[in-house]
């Protein structure tokens, strides 16, 4: 097959397709031009991301291929959703590798297709190429009324710290391999096939709950060391953290790749126990100090969670 | 340098930060959060594009790395141009590979920056990561008045084709190497620095001047054959075709990276030699027939340009 071949492949599998006639607003022109075009709403803020998945970093080719097109997509879901935001459309980009069969391509989109159809994202255009490794770069647009968006620079010192979900869980799948224990299933399948809480982060920025937010991509020591900085304050995290079954509290402060979302809120505020459907712990507080310095259980704690730069 | 200082040193670079207070449209937020905000005006379109570009497919580790930088802002902004958009903002997702040393980011930034800074174009986030070969994705985001982008699927059977500059510089610029001579330099600059037809794809929109339009990426042959599919026709090239000094007639046919515009604009209308300082040379017409199907001189062309899954 073709460049072209391929591409119209992968247009013939898209579900919803963009009309220029509209005078709507939305997707106005998807796959097949130079650019898509999107015609955003009055009044609407839109937000965008990008997250790139290489072979042998961030998956490998034995992994079941639509694992990896749902994951790759919830990757850029997670962050639109740590915006407070819905996303709209997405544009993707991959690269082959020799080894690269079209079922596999045809997997990987069912898993990509699967995820976007749950959260209503248009795939509206993208690249293709090859590559010796398979590569790929997904990038999602949301929109958010103008304004609101939740961020991680604007947490205030005393803040209480809460995170969603239970963390870990992608780390213990990562090294449990083939494991058939239910755990090792429970936390394999979070590893392959996290969920965005896109309705957790438009319920913290509805509601008017979430100071601030991230979503948890790379742990919880380095993620939030990341927000304590942006915000200027330092941070310190207790026990007990909500771990996922079976998991270690090591994966729990380390462990990335758990999507889960980090918030902070003013500690006279009531949060509720779950929030649009997750589990909601509290794990800690943001205190005036050195920007991004973190404490555990009054020890200090240095981000070991994962870094592509580390040896 | 782990991630967060690799963010850092970049961030650092980027000459005009984004202000989420301001109330006027525009880059509301950059990098360093979840996501970038941009906030449209009323009225506009907003477009978007993705390009790769990969170490042994798309560049030589050996290539200047500012080159690098360049050229895969270029290709995005490029797509922008075939629009007939604005660029306004842009992410970048980098994966360095083992040899990759902070020279060559640097180097790479110096490039994409100084081609960002040129268009006015604001890096506004990204991701950053490792792989065993550099791999570069570039996302831009352009803007346009509501429902005057300009595209392929567009033109009507009778138009004229049109191409912006001389062909086929940057595939004898690939094959002349380190070759001194003055065809050979400009050739391997056109090849190395390619320009993106911002003015000219934006005067095209701006006058009415063009029918259906694109870049010419992958070369003529290939790109003409998509316009012509896009809009339900067949197409026939005629001699002379602009050639790149030093380029052979197949370089301008088939020959990729060059980057001009290729446009269809009725045939009855008078089109000025040169537009937004470009010269524009007349190549051919859309006729009725198989759509995608190419004539050169009467007789069948096939598309032979840059085609990644080519054998």
């Amino acid at each position: 097959m073709n460049e072209d071949a391929w591409i119209r492949r992968i247009e013939a599998r898209i579900p919803v397709r963009a009309r220029a006639s509209s005078r709507k607003p939305g997707l106005m022109l998807g796959i097949g031009d130079d650019a898509a075009i999107y015609r955003p709403a009055p009044g609407e803020d839109l937000v965008f991301t990008t997250d790139m998945m290489i072979e042998e970093r961030h998956f490998l080719r034995e992994y079941p291929a639509d694992s990896v097109g749902w994951k790759a997509l919830c990757r850029s879901l997670s962050d639109i959703a740590a915006m407070g935001a819905s996303p709209r459309f997405a544009l993707l980009s991959l690269a082959v590798a020799p080894w690269v069969k079209p079922a596999w391509v045809d997997g990987f989109y069912d898993g990509f297709l699967a995820l976007a159809a749950k959260y209503k994202v248009l795939l509206a255009g993208g690249d293709l190429s090859r590559a010796a490794r398979a590569s790929i770069d997904v990038m999602v647009c949301g929109a958010v009324p103008a304004g609101e968006a939740l961020r991680r620079g604007t947490a205030r010192a005393g803040d209480t710290l809460y995170v969603s979900g239970a963390l870990g869980g992608a780390s213990l799948g990562l090294r449990s391999g083939r494991s058939r224990s239910a755990t090792g299933r429970a936390a394999r399948e979070r590893h392959l096939r996290p969920e965005p809480r896109v309705a957790l982060g438009n319920a913290l920025r509805r509601r008017g709950i979430a100071s601030a937010a991230m979503d948890l991509s790379d742990g919880l020591s380095s993620d939030l060391a990341r927000l304590a900085r942006a915000s200027g304050l330092a941070a310190r995290l207790q026990r007990p953290l909500p771990v996922f079954p079976g998991a270690s509290e090591s994966d729990a402060l380390h462990g990335g790749d758990d999507y889960e979302l980090l918030f902070a809120a003013p500690s006279a505020d009531r949060i509720p126990g779950r929030i649009a459907g997750q589990r909601i712990a509290r794990v800690g507080q943001l205190i005036a100090g050195e920007p991004g310095r973190l404490f555990f259980e009054g020890e200090a704690l240095l981000p070991a969670g994962w870094d592509p730069f580390a040896k």
